[in-house]
């Protein structure tokens, strides 16, 4: 078969691409091309693999071609981030919106012509929720909370997974919306997202460098490691219809921890000294940001599907340790392991 | 202050365009100028009016005009409709959505340049809740109950409920999202619409004519005289940020009315020959999609306002006997009632 994967080039996409093919099969039919769609290269190891093709450019510019090449199966993850999308509102509309409705209606093209829908993941966000003057933020959202997004990024995930569901509706696609939890921990730099310290206080501490926690220990929130993330796009994407049970679209499984749950599990995968490399200095502004944010969320729906959340925040610790060891920065990453 | 209504040649439009021009302000400021945008052209006694400027055409092209023309509000009526949209999926993103990207757009731009964001009615519908395999159908669909929609054009109306939220929260206009409720009884001739019969069956037999209703008279669903309808986009555009409630789009009130209430209604008002014009005849087509439209709605933040449903479905009836006899079919839509 042949998949796509957008955004194939990122965090999650080359590690869905990875996973793929080191299965070598999805849903039970073996995956002879992997096109990997990126405004960045993919990494060197995928490329190599002969099952990959890498293209690079924005994805609207590339769905105009995609009208006359049919997929089997699509995972769509290219996506503004959330940060980009607040700075540059016509970047996100474009990024987010408009190509998600340039590649859906390529996919309803291809497929009319070849008779067969493409069946696609859409990967949507837990950011789609926030509280609104209208209706109190849940402790805990679940699959059917009322989507309220505080973003633009939240609104234009939850457009889309509307418009996934009304493709799949009319039988254009073969359609499902999966939320992705907070995907942590995130290898690389901080970066300027509010979000970005709850991988730096785990990441930056294991590199040996001082990391500040901008808001108090007690802040919760709903996390997935990248492994389960991936394992639950393909969960969602193996579903019959009637296993992934409607047209709307479902949340991932969250590990709902608290900063200072996060904290008792770094010192327990790498001691005391490490811990303390945490600093906490409010940070009124992404403070304020974060208390908009779920504490927690359920995911009962992908529970039917056999799917879990990690056992524990040190499991995800311990799998962000492992994967760095596996990169030519190892020792570079995990500086403060060594002490 | 000058006001913009899409399809505003159309049968709620031009209602709003008429008690507009009636009240002669809005917000307490006087109304200079009243366009109505519409593919169609204005009612003669609108356009009479020598505050009224008919545009016709699509409101996709108008809107490049419209970027340099400030408006102090806008009721954003126009609309391809759910029977439309199911025919001809394009036709309703482009009338749908796109359209009213371009309007958001229009006014963003002439905001930006006049230092005002324009307010902004938008008229969504209860066509947004539906039931779906993962959450039943509410009986009494609440302002915060979630949407579902089981339509191409409930999906649009809900993609541009969270556009105009968004718009708003980046402070590019000033807008608000009112669901209407099903409007009855309109005039003219039955269409092909499955919510047809609903006007159809007070409509035929007050003007002598036989008609058939294709549910069983238990069915149940929340309606709106067009007088409360207009009255509630009125209220949703003069009130305060604060007293609209959030950003989420509300319910406008319905009076949740079976059937068979319907009739005795009608019978009331007409008496019984009138009411004995009404033959049942189950089309299971038209049942299947009924049963999947809201049997009620509440609508709680639009009672904040003041705005309460139509008292009774007599009411409602007596409403349409007045509107018909200021027209100069009246003999022939109130054949019925002469008998």
């Amino acid at each position: 078969m042949k998949i796509l994967i957008t955004g194939g080039g990122g965090f999650v996409g080359a590690r869905l691409a990875r996973t793929l093919l080191a299965r070598g099969q999805l849903n039970g039919r073996s995956i002879r091309t992997l096109v990997l769609a990126d405004q960045i290269a993919p990494p060197a190891d995928l490329l190599a693999d002969a099952r990959v093709q890498g293209r690079t450019g924005t994805l609207l510019a590339q769905c105009d071609d995609l009208h006359h090449e049919p997929f089997d199966g699509v995972f769509h993850l290219a996506s503004a981030v959330s940060g980009e999308c607040e700075l540059d509102f016509d970047l996100g509309m474009r990024s987010n919106i408009d190509s998600t409705r340039a590649l859906l209606d390529a996919l309803r093209a291809s497929g009319q012509a070849s008779g067969v829908p493409a069946r696609l993941v859409f990967s949507s966000s837990v950011a789609v929720f926030g509280p609104d003057a209208s209706v109190p933020l849940a402790a805990r959202v679940a699959d059917d909370t009322l989507p309220a997004p505080q973003t633009s990024y939240g609104v234009q995930k939850l457009v889309c997974e509307h418009l996934v569901a009304d493709y799949t509706r009319k039988a254009y696609i073969d359609g499902r919306a999966a939320r992705l939890m907070t995907v942590t921990v995130r290898p690389g730099k901080p970066n300027g997202a509010a979000s970005s310290f709850f991988s730096g206080i785990i990441r930056e501490p294991l590199a040996g460098v001082l990391s500040v926690c901008p808001v108090d220990d007690q802040v919760s929130h709903p996390m997935s490691s990248p492994a389960r993330a991936v394992e639950g796009l393909i969960a969602v994407f193996e579903a019959s219809r009637e296993a992934f049970g409607g047209r709307l679209a479902l949340n991932l499984p969250a590990l709902n921890v608290r900063v200072c749950d996060m904290l008792d599990a770094l010192e327990e995968v790498a001691g005391p000294k490490v811990r303390a490399l945490v600093r906490f200095e409010r940070d009124a502004r992404i403070a304020g940001i974060v208390a908009n944010w779920p504490a927690g969320a359920s995911a009962q729906r992908a529970k039917h599907l056999g799917l879990a959340p990690d056992g524990s925040f040190t499991d995800i610790i311990r799998q962000y340790i492992a994967d760095c060891r596996q990169r030519p920065d190892a020792a570079q990453t995990l500086a403060g392991l060594a002490g």
